[in-house]
């Protein structure tokens, strides 16, 4: 592979690793050393932080906050994964999210990670937006429901 | 609190501190700075990480696995948490498991963590048991299935 | 062991666990299976993370910052372990920390791990004062300076 | 940038990006949430893993060994890091590596970590060859020293 990494690949690089279309925003990276645990294999936890890298960047790149002092305080209400396929040392793998589902202050993501043309694990995540305070709840504004219901087909309930 | 630390807890020690009755196994532990991430509460991930860590003493305790050769090889194949209310440097609390259910060769685990008297966070996690070949599916022994249903009320699917 | 956890432990006591005198702060914990890494020893930059742990106590409890607005910045200039004996799943240890070494604006600390009765590890720090720009340097206080000195001997260069 | 990550760079894409000559293995990366600290830079343990994780792929890639069986078992004696500048979210950075000098049994390596044209950090490691036992040393192989050699100067002692 020549993927460039830590970055948005276009949907047909996307396509091309196996990652079906409905996932609009993936990106390229490659297991580490510290990664593995003991029996190893990828360590459960390190699941969430790839999750959570590509939710950095997708929360930065859909305009949803700046992590500006005037842009909402997000916090994770929930989180998991699912374990398809064990990952090892240097395989080279896409993680991928988008958002499903929208509530009146909160929007549910879902995540994958496709690695040699299938999915090894799938995962999710609640997100809550609030005020400084971060216990007033802040209503989702309506510029951000559109452009998750237009990017990534998010359906308000 | 002068809690013996990362040691199973007797069940007074677990009331006294807030837990209820049907968690029979906690140890407790307390956070640390590289636990914290820039928004100065407990990552996410880190929470995978605490359930782990009581889960790997669970299952030598429980004679669920000694890790020796002979026995069963376990593997995560789902594992999530909720959050209710953040954890601070320094925050002392104490992270429970039990076993919630069992399959023919799987079982299901439910986790806590309180911290001040009330449960700052809940998981679980589904465990498969398998043999050395990391895919054939291995039995739960009866031995084992009447441990979690006498000590954890754990009910069979 | 039924040591107290994560709080510093009286002088006795740390000898009784094979501390030498010339380390007067010393925390205990336990090995988790997350801080092992493929080799099933305990990987190499967890030591940071331990001494770490330590120091973000020892500053606290030494009076050198209460991570206040008005206290000053601290800000790691060099650090590094060297490994005498790996250690293990569940190995009960104690880390150690002292400052050694005291300049106009920072101060020089060693740490070390103590397991089974010998050290496995040891280490070191060099720590800036600053000032809120994270630029200027800002002199140790009079105060810290007795207090380094008395409690753990360290010396003015 | 449009940089290949987590693969060793040609020397003319280290020299653009402002590596010295001297340095002839290097890969990019770029900066995570979950290295950051509360202090919101990378925090200093996270670098002790860019450098194991740019030694894995050395030691590989050098013909050091291949992680086979019949490879010798290596050890880290040593390792630490002094702090040039902080690094935040999303920089980029190139951690070279080299080795510096050879003993019978053992060699020391120095790492850099380069970004926007500076050096950020640098480190080094002391790396032990040992037989299965873990306890006897090791020589290095002829043909290894005379790669080192080669390649990265590196000084017989």
């Amino acid at each position: 592979m020549t993927l460039a990494y830590r970055t948005p690949l276009p949907p047909e690089t996307l396509a091309a690793h196996g990652v079906p279309a409905d996932w609009r925003y993936g990106m390229a990276d490659r297991v580490r050393f510290r990664e593995l645990d003991v029996l190893d294999h990828v360590n459960n936890a390190v699941y969430l932080t790839w999750f959570e890298t590509v939710r950095v960047a997708y929360v930065r790149d859909y305009g949803i906050s700046r992590y500006r002092p005037e842009d909402p305080r997000m916090v994770l209400r929930a989180t998991g994964a699912e374990f398809h396929a064990p990952l090892h040392l240097d395989d080279e793998y896409i993680v991928t999210a988008r958002s499903t589902r929208m509530r009146r202050s909160s929007f549910q993501m879902a995540y994958g990670v496709f690695s040699g043309g299938r999915m090894a694990a799938s995962g999710h995540a609640v997100i809550v937006m609030l005020e400084d305070d971060l216990r007033t709840r802040r209503e989702i504004p309506d510029a951000i429901r559109q452009t998750l219901a237009a990017r990534d087909g998010a359906v308000q309930e």
